[in-house]
């Protein structure tokens, strides 16, 4: 009915509907507006069946409410939205590892694509429950632990290269005169928070300081509170403290101030990791590691659409950078 | 194959992986081990043709990220899973509206349920775009507004009751000697912020004290701090500000202690709406009137599970009340 009333092919109201599609643009608003008129949606179960595609972006997360995850779904929605893609969340367990029933559940959904973190699930356990779908992991590549098993099933690969911005934070609290810089890690089994405290380890070594005293938090505001206080009060105390992101950064920040009675930057120093929208908050005024949110979903979104594309290609890979964002917590 | 290894029948097999079907634990374990065995799931696009149901609850939001949303989203994600649903999000225009040609693109993917919100888009427009499902207003009821126009397409409500939680708050800045007290107002738009200042408005005329001077926010931290220092620089300041949500008064505290060298709450007493978890971070240490998350997402669930088994039903509706939880910034 759509096409007879628009005068147009059977074709071309398909490709109306698939933003992927190729059509001029007078032709797939006149196809649009009759197809509202006439309140016509292909049905998506139905052209799943036919096309293989759900439209679907299947993503991971261990939660959906922390500060940083909020806002890559929130960014990374509007980004697939705007690709012809909904975005189906998926939570972990508590312990931030992935239900084998929820994955037979998710591989239901038959989704185009899957984002998923080391640490949720593997990649060789994702595989077995995604019937075409490749996922797309978020890596931290380092120059030991890039080895792959022979045989490991194919993933394509979103990289973070984290040494730069670490090594610009490690000189400039040096440059203000920090020596001994302390660590508040995030969660132990955190691919992120292993590759971030290496990195620092290796930057401070490279220039000559002792290693970081390392208290472990588990990258929220409460675990960064106390580990800040234990730190102080039961440890030897620091110049300077790195949290591994900016909401552990806050509680670092307060522990500081309203617990141990400590100024920061004069007394401490402290830099976080994330440059999430609530570090320029004037409480915090975060000097924090930026690890830039729409260059990594445009690189997700790129990642996927190549996947797509060429479904038989071997492995994708994206690799972005981090920089200082100089703010108030130091010198 | 899976029935035949489990000696069961079809039928229980499907009921095993609907989490909704009743079916003694001990078969449907044995089937879901089986099937994982064999690596069976059924596939949900041709479920979803044959059952009539897609497993799919829509949730529109204007941000993902702001600090409310995300959590709702979360605790809802949760919740839905357990339930053998998955969470579909769909974001509005920077404008807060509903764009027409997404919810054509929602209502291809058939949800089982849609939650909304009045400001996003119409009951009315809504209905338009959903085959089956009824959607789920959360409603803020005012005795002058609750009139129906006949003939209005059938939704459910989550009726949220806002009265009690800003008493109690006027009564603790009264009781603390407040007597101006000012509102830092949300989005224009947005019918929980417009029944919030009404409300607060009949409760502190019902008080005797004078109508509280209003300056506009957005919901954000950014506008929230610039109404503030208007408030007190162009307006005529105020013993207390009443944010219309916590990041909004995070922004209020920040612009007094900040910008305008005032000390909360000895100068200013500030309360915020929400009861978000950074409510307690002690930079803040908010006092606010809370609406409780896990009762709402109970609530809301609740909802969807009844009109599941019911679609033809005439309204059903939760509601909620508030109250307040008191910290450091009031008295």
């Amino acid at each position: 009915m759509v096409a007879a009333r628009a005068n147009v092919s059977r074709v071309a109201v398909s490709r109306a509907f698939n933003p992927h599609a190729s059509l001029k643009p007078e032709k797939r608003e006149l196809i649009l507006r009759i197809a509202q008129e006439l309140n016509y949606t292909p049905d998506r179960a139905a052209r799943a069946l036919v096309s293989g595609r759900s439209h679907l972006v299947g993503v991971i997360v261990p939660d959906v409410c922390s500060h940083w995850e909020s806002q890559e779904i929130d960014a990374l929605t509007t980004a697939l939205q705007n690709q012809g893609f909904a975005t189906l969340l998926f939570k972990t367990r508590t312990d931030y590892s992935m239900d084998e029933k929820l994955l037979s559940y998710m591989r239901g959904f038959n989704p185009d694509s899957v984002i998923a973190f080391v640490e949720n699930v593997k990649p060789a356990t994702l595989a077995r429950f995604l019937d075409r779908a490749v996922p797309i992991y978020v890596n931290y590549p380092q120059t030991d632990e890039d080895a792959e098993p022979p045989g490991a099933p194919l993933y394509d690969r979103l990289n973070i290269l984290q040494r730069d911005g670490i090594d610009q934070a490690v000189a400039l609290l040096e440059g203000f005169g920090a020596r001994r810089i302390a660590y508040v890690s995030g969660l132990e089994r955190s691919r992120a928070d292993g590759a971030r405290e290496r990195t620092l380890r290796r930057v401070m070594a490279d220039r000559g300081l002792e290693p970081p005293a390392v208290v472990r938090g588990d990258f929220s505001y409460e675990a960064a509170y106390q580990a800040t206080i234990d730190l102080f009060r039961v440890g030897k105390g620091a110049d300077a403290v790195f949290a591994a992101n900016d909401v552990g950064a806050f509680g670092v920040i307060d522990a500081l101030r309203h617990e141990l009675g400590l100024r920061v930057p004069e007394d401490v120093k402290v830099v976080g990791f994330d440059d999430i929208a609530q570090s320029h908050w004037k409480s915090y005024n975060l000097t924090t590691v930026k690890f830039d949110l729409d260059a990594r979903v445009r690189a997700l979104v790129r990642l996927i659409l190549r996947r797509l594309e060429d479904p038989g290609a071997p492995r994708f890979e994206e690799t972005l950078n981090t920089r200082l964002v100089v703010r108030g917590t130091v010198g």
